[in-house]
């Protein structure tokens, strides 16, 4: 009964046209409503503001963000045990400019740091926004070490805990409760989005999932073992970067650009390159003694594209895509340990922090998977609770992601559409997984990757459901109009201000992005087969 | 001193033009050359004679044979140890007859079965042939039980052992040296072929191989898998003829027919329709219950496609290849254990009868090849001395093998490539393979398969360098003319009265069979990238 007449009078507050956002924010308490929250930050801040992150780690490496529109900023810590809690933002616009939507952000990596970036591509289309640190600041993972609190957190339980949250706020806020909830996420963000998928089927109405690290514990391994495959700079094996870029990389398009009918540097299905790409063209051999690889690099090359198998004769993970090679030399293929993986291993799986990469093996694979720490696997088989809530999945995968493959999401999409037996054509009610050819990971590379799946994605495109796929996922949730394919922009040097490089019709698996000739860079010379 | 004198005698009797052939063959005693030998046979043909086969086990399926020419036929048993021997067959034509070309002809599967169909193909161009039955009778390896000098005849000492046997036995019989000797052997005649390349480079001059039987243990552990994976015929992921022929058969089409461009049932590179083919397509999910397949099913086609790895994550063998699963229906998706395996397993690698072909797992994989009986494990890595020796390689292997995956033996070209540190172009020197689009197992199928490897792939075809591989390689060896593509043709219905159904070029690996347009069925629409 009292909370009711709490509720009625922040109604009566709200609803007076008079109230500023800014008074409005400033009067509003949400520790009133979640009584076990702390209030860490409480500012209204004006449309165009840069504002400062002073409680971001400094390896998130943000550290100010610009915020598009007028909004209210509340920042709690949200205790999820007695040994663990979650920081949580949440950004509410003025009731004129709020659409009724929610929209949670996802992280990325194992990482707790919230990406403000995405708040603000949201804010900006109208959306209330929640992020959080997902239990822990930072890149690392150290804060795993000895405490499953955290890591489940991490796994699930800081980002269901906001969904619920932000809803319980947004209501209080507006006096109306939201009309529809959105999730948005890619990497690690990806695998929350695939993880409430499975977990919490009622949490959103539509969740925008890219580049999921899906099957967390072997895709750990699949990083780990590149370090132990390439070895050290100073290995025989190693292959430096300027090499991938100089000699492989051409060799991949001289190999694989024209398997799908048009030579133009994307490779339309990297599938088709994995399948028929031979390093061995490489070889130095007798005749040729520059620019080519030695017998242990062309080992390397093959088994940089070849899957990961472990122990019991089971596929653990699909290979990097050929036409991501340049991208990952970076990371994957820089000759260092892969942090993630490092950190996954040391403080989640064994508990030791002096774990040495250097000695991964496959014998590393199923320990990793049977501890299944916070069971942060993400490999839901059955997802038709999420299809009987009516809830609308879209995902996207670049075709050239450097940091996790998207044959993976292909595997994934085939083993879930076994083991529900469900079609495509009944997948398709409720889920559809978009490859985008040429996309890194998230975002970026030569392809048409600008599909407004976040705001560099969407930097200079047209926010509909034909171009962006937040607006078309808005669209098939509230209007019902799945969308059929995703229709990407690519622009020189990737300024919109320079024009248009290139566009084209992403394709919804299984069909392929198939070309019909004429000028590959005109999306009207493909179609989806 | 005395042995010149004979071979002055039988030089001189052969020299009379008066001799006829019948009366030269019926005074060769075989026995006076190779003294630890037993005569088991010696008679002349005449031109198109049937000849009766009395000597061979009614498993070989062989009882006669027309011979196409007239002919000196012995045969003899030629010990290899004090527990084992072998029985040698040799055709010798009429001196005018004779090319100065001398042929070893190899066998199948595990069999001792002698190929006289290879010989009178042989005999029709005027080479001097030699047959074995590789150390034991019949189709089964039972002989090889507790005698391991029966399966080292089996991997390659009764073939090496005859291959000089016949040189010795043609200068005996001809008063003079072969000019050049060759081998023709398909399946496991093309193991054969490529042991005599690795273990004895100075057997042959030229070697004509067909789908090989590589890696030998690997493979006939390959082969026990399916057994395992398709479970008999009435387990739950089994799948009968008729669905593999009328609906996945066509859903292999329906998703790959297209990767090469042309429509016509052939998939150019079944490499891309691995690397894609998705059986989910098949699943009958809850809108189509007719006509589709169970989730165990599905399975079981994804297993069928997908490539063996062991215990220790290396790949052993790949996958079937899309394409060939109607033919192989008979054996290898039959629900029935393989023959060949299992007396692999039983009699060569655990001396064991009793051993169970449904027991099979990965961890039997190891073992096979570590035992590694009689050394037919046919995989090697440095064939600079077939090279140097100046012999030349030719190999082809059908697309559509039902029975031995072409992947293989792309496999273990690239495997040569690396670990001899020489490119294509050096390979090119001395060893070509040629992959034949829509050829089964050493023949048969809807590609142009008619390639001279032997009589019915010779049948309605012309015997020159372009159309037979057989008269290429001769060319190659004699005339240093090296083949660049092989022309394959296809007649209606298998009979050349019937007409040309279609003509292709076979490219040499690594370049593919790439369609520029036109009729598809016009060799002139295709070339090799």
């Amino acid at each position: 009964m009292k909370n009711i007449w709490i509720l009625a009078a922040i109604q009566l507050c709200v609803a007076s046209a008079n109230a500023s956002l800014e008074q409005t924010c400033m009067s509003f308490d949400p520790t009133e409503y979640l009584t076990n929250t702390t209030l860490r930050l409480h500012e209204y801040i004006r449309a165009n503001t840069t504002i400062s992150l002073p409680g971001m780690d400094a390896s998130c490496s943000r550290s100010k963000q610009l915020i598009p529109t007028d909004v209210c900023r509340v920042a709690l810590t949200v205790p999820t045990s007695n040994r663990s809690s979650f920081i949580m933002e949440l950004f509410l616009p003025d009731e004129a400019t709020w659409t009724g939507r929610l929209l949670g952000t996802g992280n990325g990596g194992i990482d707790g740091c919230i990406k403000y970036e995405d708040i603000a591509y949201s804010l900006n289309h109208g959306f209330a926004v929640t992020g959080t640190n997902n239990g822990h600041n930072g890149t690392g993972g150290k804060d795993f070490l000895g405490n499953s609190d955290v890591i489940l957190d991490f796994s699930w339980r800081a980002l269901h805990m906001a969904a619920e949250a932000g809803k319980t706020l947004v209501e209080a806020f507006y006096g109306k409760p939201h009309d529809q909830s959105y999730y948005l996420g890619c990497s690690g963000g990806g695998r929350q989005g695939i993880q409430a998928a499975g977990l919490f089927p009622e949490d959103y109405d539509g969740i925008l999932v890219g580049a999921p690290a899906l099957n967390f514990n072997y895709m750990s391994a699949w990083r780990a073992r590149f370090f132990v495959l390439t070895g050290a700079a100073n290995s025989s094996g190693f292959i430096d970067a300027a090499t991938w870029e100089g000699l492989i990389h051409d060799e991949v398009l001289r190999q694989c650009d024209d398997l799908d009918g048009a030579s133009d540097g994307i490779l339309a299905d990297p599938n088709l390159c994995v399948a028929v790409f031979r390093p061995e063209a490489l070889l130095c051999g007798t005749m040729n003694a520059t620019n080519c690889l030695t017998i242990h690099q062309v080992e390397t090359v093959r088994q940089v594209f070849s899957p990961l198998y472990g122990v019991t004769g089971q596929l653990i993970y699909p290979p990097l895509a050929p036409g991501a090679e340049v991208d990952a030399t970076d990371r994957l293929l820089s000759g260092s340990p892969f942090p993630y993986s490092v950190d996954w291993y040391r403080y989640a799986v064994y508990n030791d922090s002096s774990w040495d990469p250097a000695s991964w093996t496959i014998n590393d694979i199923a320990p990793a998977d049977e501890i299944n720490p916070g069971n942060a696997r993400t490999w839901p088989s059955n997802l038709s609770p999420l299809r009987d809530a009516g809830t609308k999945l879209l995902i996207y995968h670049g075709g050239a992601d450097q940091q996790i493959t998207g044959f993976d999401t292909e595997r994934w999409y085939n083993y879930l559409s076994t083991q529900m037996d469900a079609t495509s054509e009944e997948l398709d009610d409720f889920l559809r997984f978009f490859r985008v050819p040429g996309m890194g990971h998230c975002g970026d590379g030569i392809g048409a990757w600008q599909i407004g799946q976040n705001g560099a994605g969407a930097n200079g495109t047209l926010y509909d459901a034909e171009h962006n796929v937040l607006a078309a996922l808005v669209n098939w949730v509230e209007e019902g109009k799945a969308p059929e394919a995703v229709l990407g922009t690519k622009f020189n040097n990737d300024s919109a201000a320079e024009g248009v490089a290139l566009t084209r019709w992403h394709c919804r698996y299984p069909l392929r992005s198939t070309y019909l000739g004429g000028d590959a860079a005109l999306a009207t010379s493909w179609t989806c087969r």
